[in-house]
């Protein structure tokens, strides 16, 4: 099973990016006894650093892109903005995963959540496809203000959103996107003034079998996640729930992979399906060391067709809290004594090679026997990092 | 702190060897954000495989060499068997840990144990010099049969251990080590009756701080280590002792890096020191999934001079056992499905080109909350590991 297709060697894993998932991937290949080979746009790369198979002209360039299949026995990807086509283009090769279908899936905001609502998933914040002002203006008198106008496509950490507040933002929003230099694809959905943002990672493999890890809470700072608290502290059927879904989302998407599905829980305790990341995801860094499997580890076992590793906890809690950068400079930090003097906490640096304000640039991790335990550890830590 | 000396960029971890020992290294060195550099003697080690800055001529080829110190910012080993001479001229241009007056103190068993006495660590086996045939009849006369005749330096797994059962084998003993092929230098031992076997990795950085591993108990077959159990099954104050004797031991060396001290307990409950390695060991693989800080990031923690991590268990017990190799052949398994079944354990190939039979290819870790639990789970997966 881990044996090269066509030689009496360890089988490759291709990754498509380069960065911080790729990193925490390439890891985990490698402690399973894989080869690792990344493709990305430029050298240097987190993960690119770690191989000596690494392709540094990007799966647009059509040569570098095979010379990556060439060398890789199967593939998989930290990156949702790949094309599909780039996809089935690889497919009619090697094995890669997710697949073209179900990134045709996800990767239109749109069609992602049509696809759920097909499948009988209906909590979902209201949503409508978007082609003009007067669409937006409509949404808004049907459904009520404030709402989202977002583009359908290649967002994230908020970019690609903007809240419309009374009826004369609707304009504003939707020339924002649909201008002399730009048309973007737009929907609206329904403002979900949450309780708590949560969410889910699900491993699902060839077999369709899955891996449900616990239901976490993600806390965001401009839009960016800055800490995630495992489990949840909510009520424990509101996590099973959220579980549930997260797995009947990643089953309509026939997904093979690890994905994370990201909710909102509303100030009615109703759960709402905000998006699904088709990868690897920055709330599941904490399952590196709080769960018997972590979440990269088994996006690897899902895409070789292996049984499935534990997604429980070692311990009762988690707290995991991003470094971000707080330079535009050089991405070494000053010092990181401080952090590591607690002895418990577990720093996370992704060797960027350079730093920008608000670019994650690592991450912390603490367990703790309780969740008021775990925090207080990665808060203090986290504190005491200099950058 | 973690920046290169020279450059606006991460440090570069060197490392000597490119073992399955430097592969856990470097994989803790790429999670703290720093780079790896590996120089071995061939090609596609595990270790070398992780990087772009692989040096396959080996240590002893000067030129090799000195490219290898000139990528590295500092450097560590994961062989006992360097030329303290290496580490010397090493030391000349860039940081080494263990260092050559270390090692000097180490690699001589006779040195070693000597030095140990003169720290006023009296746990030992009975031991002297060895000259002569004659020399091996006095100290069986005076100390008893059976007893080990040892060669100084170059031993591990038993190789260059001889137990002398009777004065008929002193002479066999002698010619076998000092004959007209091989001259090696000997000492003998008492002979240890023993319940079981101990051993305590030690963390120490140059402040002289130190972070000390629970005592495990070790199980040999063959000679080579097949079980680690963390903790060990012994009451808790001969754990307590022998974490005191390994930290005694480690200070006597004045060593840097981090430790295995193996111990014998006899039968009637003392401890006895049997050796010193200067290098992550076998017995500390249970850390990375077991500990707050694995013992291969304390290694590096403790070279940098960093805070040392906490080697607290995050669950009450840990099971390793060795994956050897069962053929002369590829070193890729058929099928590790079996093995993954359970969801809980913890496995790692070593991705070693070729298998011999005895040649360690990977291991497996179980957790578990009761030590039961954790080796049921651990003789489990092992059963079910098909190469």
């Amino acid at each position: 099973m881990l044996k090269s297709l066509n030689q009496n060697k360890s089988m490759t894993l291709g990754i498509l990016g380069g960065g911080q998932l790729a990193k925490m991937l390439a890891t985990a290949a490698y402690r399973l006894g894989l080869n690792v080979a990344i493709i990305d746009k430029e050298a240097n790369t987190p993960a690119g650093d770690m191989t000596k198979l690494e392709f540094i002209n990007g799966w647009n360039n059509r040569s570098e892109l095979d010379k990556f299949i060439d060398v890789s026995d199967i593939i998989t990807l930290e990156n949702e903005f790949i094309e599909p086509d780039i996809l089935e283009y690889i497919a009619s090769y090697k094995e890669v995963f997710p697949t073209a279908a179900t990134m045709r899936l996800v990767q239109d905001k749109f069609i992602q959540k049509s696809t759920l609502k097909s499948n009988n998933i209906n909590s979902l914040p209201v949503f409508k496809e978007i082609f003009s002002i007067n669409d937006l203006h409509e949404f808004g008198n049907r459904y009520s203000y404030p709402f989202i106008a977002k583009t359908r496509t290649l967002g994230y950490d908020g970019y690609g959103n903007f809240t419309i507040h009374t009826p004369e933002d609707c304009a504003a929003a939707y020339n924002k996107f649909n201008n002399s230099n730009v048309s973007r694809p737009l929907m609206a959905e329904s403002f979900v003034n949450f309780k708590s943002e949560l969410a889910v990672m699900v491993a699902r493999n060839r077999n369709g079998e899955t891996a449900v890890y616990p239901c976490v809470e993600t806390v965001q700072q401009n839009h960016i996640c800055h800490k995630v608290i495992a489990p949840a502290r909510i009520a424990e059927n509101l996590r099973t729930e959220a579980q549930k879904l997260a797995v009947a989302c990643v089953d309509a998407i026939n997904g093979i992979g690890v994905f994370g599905v990201e909710m909102f829980l509303a100030q009615d305790e109703k759960i709402l399906i905000n998006e699904i990341a088709p990868r690897p995801h920055n709330s599941g860094h904490y399952t590196i060391e709080s769960c018997h499997c972590s979440q990269y580890e088994n996006a690897i076992r899902a895409i070789l067709n292996l049984p499935l590793g534990s997604p429980q906890m070692r311990m009762p809690a988690a707290c995991m809290i991003n470094l971000l950068g707080e330079r535009n400079g050089i991405g070494v930090p000053c010092d990181v004594s401080s952090t590591l003097a607690d002895g418990v906490s577990s720093l996370h640096l992704y060797n960027k090679k350079s730093s920008r304000i608000g670019r994650k640039m690592g991450h912390i991790t603490a367990l703790g026997s309780t969740m008021d335990e775990a925090i207080a550890i990665a808060d203090n830590a986290y504190k005491n990092f200099v950058w």
